[in-house]
């Protein structure tokens, strides 16, 4: 680490990040952080891994990137609870071998997202050690008592959302697989048949700085519109099976109705939309007389009725020309993989 | 990782810690936990990396003790503050390699002291990575509002404190990595001469198993006994300086009072008292008057009187002839070092 001291470290982490806010009793250099809670409202906490080679290439993801994405998958885990973002706590493992430019960048990608979303840094811990940069963000938020939006509220009949567009983020994926950075990229993707230039910076942009649904949650939660929500970070197609397993139901979804991206590229865009990770958007479920006055739009994102939900126990797509066929969930599979990731 | 799928991990999990406990909302399979913070008290955060390599070895380290050091690690930072443990959330990277046998006897051991300390697993997230293991553990505690012991209350004046005994871990890890296994080296070292048979086994377990100090810091908060604290991972004189630096003060310290090792071994025992990571017991401060009552021993643990704060900005030590000499902190340079580590 090209810090002298742990103390210069800590001064330093400060001048990128806020380390003072409403409800922090102590901050970071002590043995621990002391928070108060507000009441009548209850904490939301969580945690996620950004692991080199898993959730991020050094070669592909620049350090900025990587820092706001290592912070969006836990504020979005918060969006998806209803809860506003408060605070956060990083781990760090590091190679010895990173530019002191490199880790600024980082934090500044870290610093920047903590900023905008009021939020600050209370603690973490960081070590130097060969091999996979892993990253630990630990994001802490409040929310009304009993207003959380959780993953079990679904009942059959009620609709299902989901917010801004899906498949960006791993559309976005395959396009930087096939060039050297995303700079270069940008320059070189011009003109390539299949997809608008628009488009790809659109989903150059979900990839690398997804923005969390954090007003769209905390909306759904104090206006009471949502009776089950979940984010969009393994597909789709798994994290609505995640959220119907936990409700007890299953889901019918209209193909057409999907926010998918337009297609032409390695991939069919339904795949992209249906299997593609990293969306970060929200999926949330409401009833037929909460539906009846959903707006197009909540808190800054659009929002579009995409199916149903079922007392049956699966899930089912309605093809473009009328079809059923089953939904297959294939990001359940993913203990069986070598690289798979199971939040819990 | 040798589950079928994420549901069957979370189910398994549960059987080997607790998910359920008093004030929690809702646990582990949402997007993130939901806590209910008791009136006028306040939560302690913590996070802390064990890394493969850098905290603990997979050929030295049997799979229970490294589950329970680590979640030993952060429950020593809530002792430090005077905390007592409530949540935890583990965050957990391992090679697909690891066999099923090894994560369950890793989860026993952690799950063995969560349950001895009241500690409710709430969340986490769980990767298989290539690499080193990486575990990053948070702790929440909690502490009676303007209770809560912090590292900067030291005034000159004040009698320095530490619990049990110190430098045994550090003796276990030397004489561990002399052999090949634990269970082997009970065998071997019999009979070794330079150490006592029952300090081997002493310094096996409190560097296996070590114990955090968490009724040591809730009796100090209570009863208002101590000035300030911290815990001993880095080495008693790196963690006294941390204190004194918070403080704005330093300390004298005498060397025939420090609870060290009996000696005869590679490194001689003040060494390993002074510079020995990873003891886990707290050093605390207290002013005259409450020293004048402080009895010998705390929250189960013995408490030894080592010396006294200063107002001169330096820490010396007081050897046995009376000759005083400036006590070193060797853990300030981990920064420069490969391996370094350092919370904040």
């Amino acid at each position: 680490m090209p810090f002298r001291s742990e103390a210069e470290f800590v001064r330093w982490l400060g001048r990128h990040w806020p380390v003072r806010g409403r409800g922090l009793d102590l901050g970071i250099g002590d043995d621990a952080a002391l928070l108060r809670a507000p009441a009548g409202r209850d904490l939301v906490v969580t945690t996620d891994l950004s692991i080199e080679d898993v959730h991020f290439r050094l070669d592909l993801h620049p350090p900025r990137a990587i820092g706001h994405r290592a912070l969006a998958r836990a504020l979005s885990d918060l969006a998806a609870m209803g809860s506003k973002p408060r605070f956060a706590l990083l781990s760090l493992a590091l190679s010895g071998n990173l530019m002191r430019s490199w880790i600024a960048a980082f934090y500044d990608g870290l610093g920047t997202l903590a900023r905008r979303f009021g939020v600050t840094l209370i603690g973490g811990d960081t070590a130097v050690a060969d091999g996979a940069a892993t990253i630990d963000t630990i994001a802490i938020g409040e929310v009304e008592r009993g207003r959380a939006l959780l993953r079990s509220g679904a009942r059959p009949g009620d609709r299902v959302y989901v917010t801004g567009r899906l498949g960006l983020s791993a559309l976005a994926l395959e396009l930087l697989r096939g060039s050297a950075r995303p700079s270069t990229w940008v320059a070189r993707s011009r003109g390539k048949a299949g997809i608008g230039r628009d488009e790809k910076q659109q989903a150059l942009a979900a990839h690398l700085y997804p923005e969390p649904r954090c007003s769209v949650g905390v909306a759904l939660a104090r206006q009471g519109l949502a009776s089950a929500a979940i984010d969009v970070s393994d597909g789709f197609a798994t994290d609505l099976a995640r959220l119907c397993e936990s409700s007890g139901c299953g889901a019918v979804v209209r193909e057409d109705q999907l926010p998918i991206p337009s297609g032409g590229l390695t991939r069919n865009a339904l795949e992209l939309g249906l299997y593609g990770g990293e969306d970060y958007e929200l999926i949330f479920t409401a009833s037929a007389s909460r539906a009846a006055r959903m707006p197009g739009s909540v808190g800054g994102a659009s929002v579009r009725e995409v199916g149903r939900i079922t007392a049956a126990h699966r899930l089912t797509l309605v093809r473009s020309d009328g079809r059923e066929v089953p939904l297959e969930t294939r990001g359940y599979d993913h203990f069986r993989k070598l690289r798979a990731s199971a939040r819990h």
